[in-house]
This record gives structure tokens, sequence and C-alpha cells, in this order.
């Protein structure tokens, strides 16, 4: 379906970070992850793909290289290829992140 | 910069829809277009990349295919790769739409 609304998609997992893959293509994923006060994805890089972050509801911290900032709403943080990269939640509210990476590493399964 | 505010960056113009661009790389591009009510991008394709339109402020009337509807913030429109797609401000408010496309067709202007 080419059109689908953020606001009614997020779900979350007292386990770990939840992610919900919104679409995909050889091109590019696009998902959002869920984070509850507490939770966070390690740094980590991909060589090969540009990744960005669009905060959607919420707060997090957001990493990029050596750089760590609190972000809220309407704020972006991205990584270019090969550049470290992670994002946290340090709560009080629960963090809605638009995720979006190119090429998509696995476009069979969209995330 | 890894860091943006997507708040501070729209940009309107009386002409025409205004495109800011955030961000560039190979892999792909991700701009702001600040539509003035009655703005419009016509529809047209790229054959080789995917294109996705998130919704920030106001309300647009977005096309895939051989559909239009109007979305309200956090809402997405995107289309594969070949498929027409343009977006409009019916108004009455101005619209901001997060446009991200991968991969860039054009990596050294960033859009």
């Amino acid at each position: 379906v080419p059109f689908l609304d953020t606001a009614t998609r997020p779900s979350f997992s007292l386990d770990r970070l939840s992610k919900v893959s919104l679409l995909g293509t050889a091109d590019l994923f696009c998902d959002l992850y869920c984070l509850e006060p507490g939770q966070a994805q390690k740094v980590h890089a991909h060589g090969e793909a540009t990744k960005l972050y669009y905060v959607i509801t919420g707060r997090g911290e957001l990493t990029v290289g050596d750089e760590t900032r609190l972000l809220g709403r309407g704020e972006i943080a991205w990584a270019a290829p090969g550049e470290p990269h992670g994002a946290s939640n340090p709560g009080p509210d629960r963090l809605v992140l638009l995720v979006v990476m190119a090429p998509n590493p696995n476009p069979g399964a969209g995330s």
C-alpha cells in the first residue's frame, strides 16, 4: 500500500527495542523504532549504507561518530556509510523514531 | 553535520514549491519540500529510485500511481521505482514534507 499513517503503527516490547517495518524496496527500507524508557540500539556501523533517524515522538539520545545529542520531535541524526551510530531512550516518555536506511541490506524482508 | 532540526529549516517561495536540502550521500537524499497553498509538484516518475514523503506539518494531496489521498502529519506516501507520484497543497495551511529518495540521482548536489 503506498499510503500509511505512522501514528497507528508503533508497537512496543518490554524485552527490547521494537522495529516495525513500514516499507521496503531494494533501494531503501523505512521502519519505526519504538523504544521504551531505558531501551537502546547499541552503537554500530554499516559499511555500505546511509541511515537516518527522525524523531516522531519522545526524546532520544542519538549517537553519530563520537558525538551524542538529545533530540526531540522533528530532529534528525544521520550516519554516512561506515559511521558508527546508535539510539537510546533516556525517558521518561516512549520514543518513536522514523528510520530510513539505503540501500536496503535485506530487500526480501523490508528490514 | 550529522544532527539537524527540521523545524528550523523550512523556506517558502511565493513563486513555486521550495526544496531545502537537508543531507545527501550517494545512497539517498533527504529534503524538505515546502509548499504554500496552491503549490504542487507535478506527478512524475523515476525509473531507478524509491521515494517517500512524510508529512511534517499541514495537509497535502499525495498521488501515487492512480490514487490521490489527503494526508496529514505523520502520514507517508511512497513510490517504488517507476511509479508516478506527486504532491500538492490544497491549503489553507502551509505544507512541509520530509522527502527521501534512494539512490540519490545527483549525489554532488544533494538533491
